[in-house]
């Protein structure tokens, strides 16, 4: 096993011929009712415990098609310090089925503070136990250097914003800045410490977070980030398809994966799911799901090598 | 007591005459000797209660000096779930202290998960409580929207980051883009949107992060944004002094907090106050550092109408 964080990302890839990340963000509105019975929950704890079970029975359900899962932080936080338990619960359980853990935290602060967070996240020994963290690069590049630095040696990643899935992305992360896009400086920032942190299969420990909703910027920042490992969100509700995401990926069917949040784990509210199943058997949804994805991404992407 | 964030917070500087943000950043290897012991305790849950213990003592010392505290979300992560029922404990003791709350997390996603993050940390009825945060700007407007549609009835506020105090935060905010700099951009959004939530103070719901490192920005941003209460990081340890911090201030002494953490709770580590005080007076080191920090901001700044 490699200690190498992006080598064991390429490796469970391989291993699983999928590059699927399983976006946990558990919404209390969303999730099956044969899980939270006639009326949700008030209390906070009540609520936290349901989204542990539900997110620990998608990981159930995933474990054998995903490399990788990521949790979103934020739905967790939203239920205060009961909710970060139950994050903390999902962590250690989809580590115990042998996922890489990807908290989506969009982090950061100035040096010394982006050290604390990079030490309560990253790697196996440290509180969270995380083996990677999506970080935000509005602050610049001494406070993305606390993250690759403590990312090294606790065999861990970072996923750094360059250009998101949302519509309104492009207010700041556009801009003419004055000869090329502001992403592309971040884009060029990230390729650096790629490059200085290279793995084996050639990808660096920072990699980058590019949205599948604005495929040519996709493959002009493939090219522009050799030795990046993109995180591709936006698949699927958001809009992007396979065929939006394929630029993401090198020759082999490396350098990406692709997040699928509410598409995967709330696939028993839509078709052809909704009809094939009864409300019970909401993960059997999960699992529908995950297969027909992996099939279209197999459509426009070789299949990395087992 | 005005129920509008902004209202309140120039209400509690007026009250106490005072500008001051305390910031609460706990680190273990910086808390009192007398208060730690004679060695760290190595279990998180042991830590956290130190941070616990320590920040609701800072809070005691200056809620009388200072209208709002910061806690730095970072440090209490950084002890995972532990950590973060530590913060919760703090945030509630400021609260009971008649304190003002502004937790600085720097969180921001897209759309309906920045929903989420405002949902669980702002008001006093989200499951965090607190009345403000920090959020970051890189992902555009439409995430921010979300916070600012959720303070408003929740009784609290949001500040951007615009222009940071650390060295380097000029790599992406200083970019010509292409006429101006970025930070521009974001302070036209910033003023936008706390011009559409002015409350009777004439400052609205959305407010600023200026660095007092960059004094000279700090008077382009005051006059840029004129509806935008800003929170002034980078004065005492990063070398900011009240001089550089003045030109936050509009001419009646509102418009600006000015934040010192490390500089005030650890104060009881540097002169005068280490040779003036016994380890065991660490609180009165902080008390000193407090009125020597509005005597230094009274200087250069009107005070504030009682």
């Amino acid at each position: 096993m490699p200690t190498h964080f992006i080598d064991q990302l390429a490796a469970a890839v391989r291993r699983r011929r999928s590059a699927i990340c399983a976006g946990l963000d558990p919404r209390l509105g969303s999730l099956p009712p044969a899980l939270v019975g006639d009326s949700p929950p008030e209390r906070p704890a009540d609520q936290a415990e349901l989204f542990r079970q539900f997110c620990c029975e998608v990981v159930d359900v995933v474990a054998d098609k995903a490399p990788v899962v990521k949790p979103q932080a934020a739905f967790f936080e939203e239920l205060g310090p009961a909710g970060m338990q139950a994050l903390a619960a999902v962590i250690a359980h989809a580590r115990r089925r042998d996922l890489l853990v990807l908290v989506d935290g969009k982090r950061n602060d100035i040096g010394s503070t982006a050290e604390a967070y990079a030490r309560g996240w990253l790697g196996p020994h440290s509180p969270w136990q995380a083996d990677a963290l999506t970080v935000s690069p509005y602050l610049g590049a001494d406070s993305l250097q606390p993250f690759v630095d403590w990312a090294a040696p606790a065999g861990a990643g970072v996923f750094v914003l360059v250009k998101t899935s949302n519509p309104g992305g492009g207010l700041l992360q556009d801009l003419p800045a004055p000869d090329r896009p502001v992403y592309r400086h971040v884009a060029a920032l990230v390729e650096q410490l790629a490059e200085r942190t290279v793995g084996d299969c050639g990808y660096g420990l920072v990699g980058a977070v590019v949205g599948a909703t604005y495929p040519e910027q996709l493959a002009e920042l493939r090219a522009a980030m050799p030795h990046a490992w993109l995180l591709i969100p936006g698949y699927g509700s958001q809009g992007g398809r396979a065929v939006d995401a394929a630029p993401g990926f090198d020759g082999a069917g490396l350098g990406a994966v692709v997040n699928n949040s509410r598409g995967l784990i709330f696939a028993y509210q839509r078709e052809p799911y909704r009809s094939r199943y009864q409300p019970h058997q909401w993960q059997r949804a999960v699992d529908d799901a995950a297969r027909d994805m992996l099939a279209e991404l197999a459509e426009c992407v070789p299949s990395p090598p087992a």
